[in-house]
């Protein structure tokens, strides 16, 4: 049978790459790299960099491959993503049939395969169209959540209490509750339009990377000079990855 | 300055450990590794594993240290985890104190430094206290969410969806909610006090090691399953760390 592996790589930091990937990689016989436009050629770019530094097998081959725009145009959310997860699966489905029998295929994803990924879910897809044979297994990743906190030397929960993870476009529907709550995929700067005296923000852009930039602070103090950063920085590369915390509240209040 | 390196591992496959890591580990003169009485023992035993394998500068030298117990009796939650890490503190102030003047430490974390863990905190306790200088950095590790997602090779949240991190403690307290909830630090089953006909528990105890039990299922099917199974590996290993998702709900429905 066919195996897939399904690999997290970190965010960035070529050294986010665990033993466990390494080894994962140089089992395969071919690893698939994506390529999803010209704004990501810098991400495609580390992808090729960790290959080149932690693949040693020689008979390991890379193919690159286009990933297809999600189509928004009249349609709602969920039709858009689920033709556009049926897209990218015909993709997938081919490059799994081009490897030899029994072999070993391997995806590379970035950060972890498990949030806010799309690779598990239409590997599935894969799966159950049932032309294929083929098993697979998760390598997990350093997520952009881990790389934050580290980045600012900082536990996400207050002692003890939870932690919520949101896009941008959640947060802007159900507001901030107390707590933590990390904001992921926010093109809308959405932690600029909260008014909330109590609230910190910790936040990072192209964590792991050389060009990271980090800032902390009150919220109401520090959101218009980041939204200024964001935009400059955002110009100058043609992209831009951010996340960030918000924290309301302290340790030990009772 | 001397400098402190604070050093995710992730849960129990020493394959987790990133390039990153093992590159903060052999750039310390001593590693300390906590011991924290006779059940953790398996766990300080992967501890020095993973040294073993990767620390390979033979200048390198490992320090054992026994953590004390935290008390409860006649005191406030607040209290006691405050009293406790001033008790931690006293121990990590003597052990950087005892380093070469600009020399670097490492203490190894359990997963990621982040998530659950007062490493950071104490270790910012005895900076502030200001009897001893030093800085320090933060390495991300693979968490045991990362790892419970790759064994059962599934995504956190629903697409588009929020995920929340929470304790056994607080769910018992607040319910439910829809979508996905994580729970850790459970050593009530919680789970199995709920009703919820909806809801599925994807569950992982061991994670990592050679141990690792996973189950899933609809909640209400299986609770008791789990709790017979969680019951017996706990006595029979002396010890359990276990952790699951609860998930209601599915992608794409709106
Ligand atoms: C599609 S999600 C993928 C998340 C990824 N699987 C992970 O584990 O971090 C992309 C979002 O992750 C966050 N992100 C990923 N890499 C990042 C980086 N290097 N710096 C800042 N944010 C990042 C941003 O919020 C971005 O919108
Ligand atoms: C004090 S917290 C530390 C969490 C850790 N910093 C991390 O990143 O996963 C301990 C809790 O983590 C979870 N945990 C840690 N390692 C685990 C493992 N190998 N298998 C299952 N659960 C684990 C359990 O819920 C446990 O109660």
């Amino acid at each position: 049978m066919k195996h897939i592996n399904i690999i997290g790589i970190g965010t960035g930091n070529p050294e986010h790459v665990t033993m466990q990937a390494i080894k994962a990689m140089n089992a395969a016989e071919v690893i698939f790299l994506p390529l999803k436009g010209a704004d990501k050629e810098e991400l495609a770019e580390i992808r090729r960099e960790i290959c080149e530094r932690y693949v040693t097998r020689p008979a390991v081959r890379t193919v690159e491959f286009q990933v297809p725009q999600r189509q928004t145009a009249d349609r709602t959310y969920t039709q858009s993503v689920d033709a556009w997860h049926g897209e990218i699966a015909d993709i997938y489905g081919e490059l799994i049939s081009g490897l030899p029998d029994g072999g070993t295929g391997a995806f590379l994803v970035w950060g972890d395969p498990s949030l806010y990924d799309s690779t598990i879910r239409i590997i599935e897809r894969v799966r159950q169209a049932n032309s294929i044979e083929f098993d697979y297994s998760v390598v997990p990743g350093i997520t952009s959540i881990q790389a934050l906190a580290a980045s600012h030397k900082i536990p996400l929960n207050l002692v003890g209490e939870p932690v919520e993870i949101t896009t941008g476009r959640r947060l802007a529907r159900d507001g901030l509750r107390g707590g933590s709550t990390v904001v992921m995929l926010d093109g809308e700067q959405t932690f600029a339009k909260i008014d909330d005296a109590d609230a910190e923000i910790f936040w990072g852009a192209y964590l792991g990377t050389g060009d990271e930039i980090i800032r902390s602070g009150r919220l109401t103090d520090i959101a218009a000079d980041i939204q200024a950063l964001r935009t400059e920085a955002r110009q100058r590369h043609g992209w831009i990855m951010d996340i960030y915390l918000l924290r309301k509240g302290r340790d030990f209040e009772e």
